[in-house]
């Protein structure tokens, strides 16, 4: 494992602070050293991304696809040590951590086709019209383009696919930006393995240099620097409202004010109709594992659970509370993470106005930082009358918000600020008396869930994995899925161009084969 | 004329105080006392556009049409009266505001186009595959939905299409977003008679109240506390950087920040390439018209020029010259625009780095706020020595920067900030030689031109009207063109719901016949 830092296709000096990698479930330092990046890397790492731009940008979609399925080839050819890694650093099960490679290498396929396939840039061509009245029409044709060289953060809770060459990275990647990654020093070991196999791939496919970097840093001063270097176009964040909005605030007070697209997680809630809890109870009480799975350190796990006093909700209750004691602790990311935990949860629960109606006592004793699952209860009352219930506990914590009617309900529902999901739980036949809430629901969250669980993302083309503030900094944009590449782009149109010097993409005989609005009609 | 504050369907009580418009070309009061709006009357259009929004985002894509379609029939309808005001108004000739009449009208039946064919909400659905392994695939279907009230401030240079009932309100009308415009003081008549347009067509076509409403103001307060109203959720505007970065920091430090859409002008240089000043410098000293045409005052007038010293280019300066020398003055917007761009091309002039190379002398004695043309040149070096050099001057000024040779000319393009438009005259034959500049164009600008003049802006598809900072805030989004309705949208997954509960874009069986990315094929 080569812990240095990393510009471009050379690693740097061994110098600086060092800092190692800590198993979260032991408390035991890692092997390995990492060396805290200077500024003076950060800005040789942005000034080479910038040249690597000047090229990169103008590589073809084939080129661009081979280097990401490159990629992906060489995170499988490292093989155990990286779960093996990646477990010790973040405390994460096996079969997680497979899990989550797969839907990496899967990302990077999933850019590499889509390049391939070539409609992403979104091609719209207005030919001339010579004799129109009572002024000609020229020709004019626009497409996306690549805003220039991205810094990626890694993120805590998915140390492969929202981290070094994840969802982010590849998009941007995909977009024709170069990226220079900032690890999260949770996971160095992890993102060291990556960022050696995203560096192999990058040199076997000929990508210029520069086309990423990566730099390690357990303290702020290298993201500040790198956020902050007037090279650099985009950021892209998963983590915390507050470190998400510390970095929108660096990037609006530039010189050049550029888009931070930071995904600070939301409480995600899960509205249930009185059918439901009347007909299925127990079924519904299966929500245990949303909240607690992992433990629950999801941007999507539902930390909100509203109804309406019933004797459905009182055999949800039960049922929920069997299903709670029964889950086993889980070692959470950081002891970072499990502290403020605990001191979140514990805030709710010293409450006088919340009330625990399930918690877990399975807790393993041969591990540290455990996050052990609670649901709490609380009158919607109680919930209108202050903010504070409204933050997130990220871990296995769930809030059971009861109203004493629908129009209280509605209340809560109302008073909810942006979320990534609002998930509704119901009987199809019960839906048309509650429009006025499904409604809603649309103007709430970036995506809306029938009947099942907010967590488990899929990756795709229609998922809207983002929503309004404070679920994001940017709710026009998703970070998972073929669209995060959006993210990356801007258009620009050509006027008067012709034939043969036009980007293939907008050429009349459309060489590329891909669809484009043309003289508004969709052809191909 | 109704010249009272219009919230929703009602005229507000003639208080607070009183402004009048001025006829800039003769200095004197125009008829019509228009009030100043309060406070509470800014949050009292604000609260209506909000309850509006509940309604009126669900209102169906033909039925806003028909709004749209009424709106340009209520314009047309008023007849002369509002050529006339606006002439009184701006100093802009008939023939002009004719032609910008017929592209309002024309923009809102374009966008009634777009909703009745549908396509726009970008509809991408994945239906489920439930034996896919290792996971099953829910069913997710996305689409656009209307981010909510939104506040238009009237831009000064085009009294009606990028006013009240512009390219803004429009697309944020066809969007399903409810508007509440700022009224540009400069012409608060010819505000005021689009509005009774608008609210005319809007109680005709049955729109919920609170759909548009107009306030004015001769000051700040207004437009502040509509930007700061917890129920807005965008903002356009057109006009200076000054004026457009003070609302981006107003949105900014919101609770819940929001999008500002500012256009904020630009240079929008011409670089003109050897051969083509060789072969037809004459030819090319036809730029003076867009130079100086409604005396410059448009975001895409060319105020820099920029080519390597050669014969050719000695031949361009002396036909410019004789071309400027002959072009009328022309009445200014306002006194303040004539005010800034007298003081403003005086200090370019005053600058010993500068020199008037054209200058016309025919004045208009009869009028006052004249501009007048006029063209100065610069060395590359001097330029490139110093920032001041790059400011806007808004009006028919524009400065020729001359280059010792290509590699210097290649420096004045790198130093460039973001540009609406960036412009090459060259002959096909010598362009392979500039690809490293060409290439560079697509970096700097949103549109890039060939052989035309930059201003006079195609609204199509197409069309981006947008640039890198500074020229806009944000230069992922066009604020000319059918795209402009991506300001106001955001997208939104349904996950699991059947069929019948899903809007009409996103059902199976495709009642409205929308092109759509379905299971990864454009299908229709």
């Amino acid at each position: 494992m080569e812990t240095r830092n990393l510009i471009g296709y050379s690693y740097q000096p061994e110098q600086g602070n060092k800092f190692k990698a800590v198993d979260p479930s032991l408390g035991v330092d890692l092997p390995g050293e990492f060396y805290a990046a200077s500024i003076a890397e950060a800005g040789a790492a942005m000034n080479l991304a910038d040249k690597a731009f000047g090229f990169y940008r103008h590589i073809g979609n084939s080129k661009k696809a081979a280097f990401l399925h490159s990629i992906a080839d060489e995170i499988i050819a490292i093989g155990n040590p990286l779960i093996e890694r990646a477990m010790a650093e973040s405390g994460l099960p096996a079969a997680r951590l497979q899990g989550e490679r797969a839907r990496t290498t899967n990302q990077l396929k999933m850019f590499a086709d889509l390049l391939e396939e070539g409609s992403w840039v979104e091609a719209v061509i207005d030919t001339a019209i010579p004799d129109r009245q009572p002024l000609p029409r020229i020709d004019i044709r626009k497409m996306m383009v690549p805003l220039g060289p991205c810094v990626v953060f890694g993120a805590s809770n998915f140390p492969m696919a929202f981290s070094v060459a994840g969802g982010d990275t590849a998009a941007a990647l995909a977009a024709g930006c170069p990226v220079v990654v900032k690890a999260h020093p949770a996971h160095p070991g992890t993102s060291a393995l990556v960022a050696e196999a995203i560096k192999k791939a990058a040199e076997k496919t000929g990508m210029p240099e520069g086309v990423f970097s990566i730099l390690y840093d357990d303290g702020y001063a290298i993201g500040e620097a790198l956020v902050k270097h007037p090279k650099t176009k985009i950021v892209t964040f998963t983590g915390s409202f507050k470190g998400g909005m510390a970095l929108v605030k660096m990037a609006r007070e530039r010189d050049e004010p550029i888009p931070v697209f930071a995904e600070m997680g939301s409480t995600n809630p899960i509205i249930f109709l009185p059918k439901a809890l009347e007909n299925r109870a127990e079924g519904l009480a299966k929500l245990s594992a949303s909240i607690t799975t992992n433990a629950g350190q999801f941007c999507t796990q539902p930390g909100l659970l509203i109804a309406v006093r019933s004797e459905g909700l009182e055999k949800f209750k039960k049922a929920l509370s069997i299903a709670i004691a029964d889950v086993n602790s889980a070692t959470m990311l950081t002891p970072g993470i499990c502290a403020n935990f605990n001191r979140l949860s514990s805030g709710m629960l010293a409450d006088d106005a919340v009330t625990v109606i399930a918690k877990s006592d399975k807790l393993d004793a041969t591990k540290i930082n455990q996050g052990i699952a609670v649901v709490t209860e609380i009158t919607a009352a109680a919930f209108l009358a202050d903010e504070k219930f409204k933050e997130e506990v990220f871990g296995p914590y769930s809030m059971l918000v009861i109203a004493d009617d629908i129009a209280q309900l509605e209340q809560v529902v109302d008073s909810l600020h942006g979320q990534l999901t609002a998930t509704v739980m119901a009987e199809n036949e019960e839906l048309p008396n509650y429009k006025s809430i499904t409604d809603k629901l649309s103007n709430l969250a970036g995506r809306i869930i029938l009947n099942g669980p907010p967590t488990g993302v899929e990756v795709g083309n229609a998922i809207q994995h983002g929503g309004p503030f404070p679920a994001t900094s940017d709710s026009r944009f998703t970070s998972v899925g073929t669209s995060s590449i959006k993210r990356f782009v801007r258009p620009v149109c050509w006027q008067n161009w012709s034939e043969d010097l036009l980007p293939d993409e907008l050429k009349t005989s459309n060489p590329l084969k891909i669809w484009r609005l043309f003289n508004n009609e969709w052809t191909k």
